[in-house]
């Protein structure tokens, strides 16, 4: 089934322990689709790039089934541009500059053959345009997705409430389920968050692992203990990819199949964090992805 | 089967924002032998208290199956006393007063009952309180299990190390697994300080669960999601003692069971944070303890 990945496409510079890495591609719109790519066949992605962004890139995106007609390139623009450093234990990160360049003024707009997709992944953007991208949708998704920061939540509140009041599952991290409850606890801040609308919460806790929330019911997805981070940019971008690409393939919103998909997220953003930027992300297969799984199922399977 | 367990018994002073509890009976002996009590018929307990401590609560102890023969009782004097704050979110604490008392020259005597025990637990002492234990056993036991914390490591590694190339499975947290082994990365970590001796290691991460290390096995045990901690005080030693306490009573040392004992000791320290103090550790049964194991096995089971 078609799933429409909204996020920026985009140029990132990052710096690790391990080197540095300058003008790599990156972007919460290609982490997605790659992810999602090695299950669903039928990826749409709205973005914007400019005429800078490398032409191989996007072909080979193409050639993994990605749609990108609802790619925005503005000529005579410049991409959107992220430089961030990593502390020596990969969970702290500065930024050390953000050009919005064509994200400025981006008005996403949907094809007409991306606007009843069953299933919908919003990248953290403005609230604005992940509204804009859900008031072109023609029928209501079986489930929509969305990511955001606490960047958001500072400015832009009430906006952002808006749009969750509208989706399905919010995917966010542990200090912005906190921020956006004033909720410590994770049980309480889903609790509080459920009630703005979303059915669904994903808690993303790096490399703790992950929280599925509905209703009463509790799912928690280890992360897998690895012995280097490489690099951890993209990785909440390849869980919410890989976790929307196999609800798209299945086609199942039931909370068992949830379950699974996040367990698929997880899998997929452990393999992200191998090398910089999106080069671990193109060369896998359905060997490694099995294998990976099934390290998974190892790591968590006891019986009492 | 016989588990020895070495630790403090002693007085808290413990404020949370839920409240303030005065001098109430705390220590690593305590709540390690109170969660061993619900598995093992035969907790052979070591330690000291000066003759300040409540006897209702030993002899609570020994109705509960718990051996205080090795539990000296120093005449004149004061039992061990510590005080602490715990932070808002529960994760830091400040420690504001220690007072060791009949800590400052305890010298623990093992018993002849105690000497042929098939398991012990080593809590969280002086390295050479520790070694003394182990110099007293007359038989190799089956299992060796042993806490520490930074504080040794800071001033008493060279002995810490000596009693850790001597036992068979060390339970830290994992900040301490970092200082210890100069790693950052717990997997790396894991591989430098089996090399030191233990086969096994378990890092616990508080409400981020514990990892179980063996060889190239690693088991991932959550901690369950809770809305409020109300005191995490002993919730580590909790956790160690339902752990040995499941290992004695099975018997059984492979990596299987130890993964199950995991758990077990989990699903202890789950309840121990309910209340002030050992409270809640006093008023379990196998129901209460069977219903939050199965809570366990639904928080991470999964098929793919």
């Amino acid at each position: 089934m078609s799933l429409v990945v909204v996020g920026t496409v985009a140029f990132d510079e990052i710096e690790t322990p391990f080197g540095k890495a300058e003008r790599i591609v990156g972007g919460a719109a290609t982490y997605a689709s790659l992810a999602a790519s090695y299950f669903a066949s039928d990826i749409q992605v709205v973005s914007v790039v400019g005429d800078d962004f490398p032409t191989p890139v996007l072909e080979d995106m193409k050639n993994r089934g990605i749609n990108l007609d609802g790619l925005q390139v503005k000529e005579g623009e410049k991409s959107f541009f992220w430089a961030g450093r990593y502390h020596d234990n990969m969970n702290k990160r500065d930024t050390l500059d953000t050009q919005l360049n064509v994200l400025a003024d981006f008005d996403p707009v949907l094809p007409d053959s991306y606007k009843n997709a069953e299933f919908v992944m919003l990248g953290n953007l403005t609230p604005s345009v992940q509204m804009r991208v859900i008031e072109q949708l023609e029928t209501r998704p079986k489930l929509i997705a969305m990511d955001t920061m606490n960047f958001w939540m500072d400015i832009a509140m009430e906006e952002l409430k808006a749009v969750i009041a509208k989706i399905d599952m919010l995917i966010i991290n542990d200090e912005e389920a906190r921020q956006l409850s004033g909720e410590y606890s994770l049980v309480n801040a889903a609790e509080k968050i459920m009630a703005m609308g979303p059915k669904t919460l994903a808690i993303k806790k790096g490399e703790h692992g992950a929280l599925l929330f509905q209703g009463d019911e509790i799912f928690f997805a280890p992360a897998l203990p690895l012995a280097e981070v490489f690099d951890p940019t993209g990785a909440g971008d390849t869980f919410a990819g890989g976790m929307m690409g196999y609800i798209a393939k299945t086609g199942d919103t039931s909370f068992e199949n949830l379950k699974r998909a996040i367990i698929y997220g997880s899998a997929m953003a452990s393999f992200c964090v191998e090398k910089f930027g999106i080069e671990r992300m193109t060369e896998l297969d359905e060997t490694a992805i099995r294998e990976r799984l099934q390290r998974f199922v190892n790591l968590v399977r006891f019986d009492v």
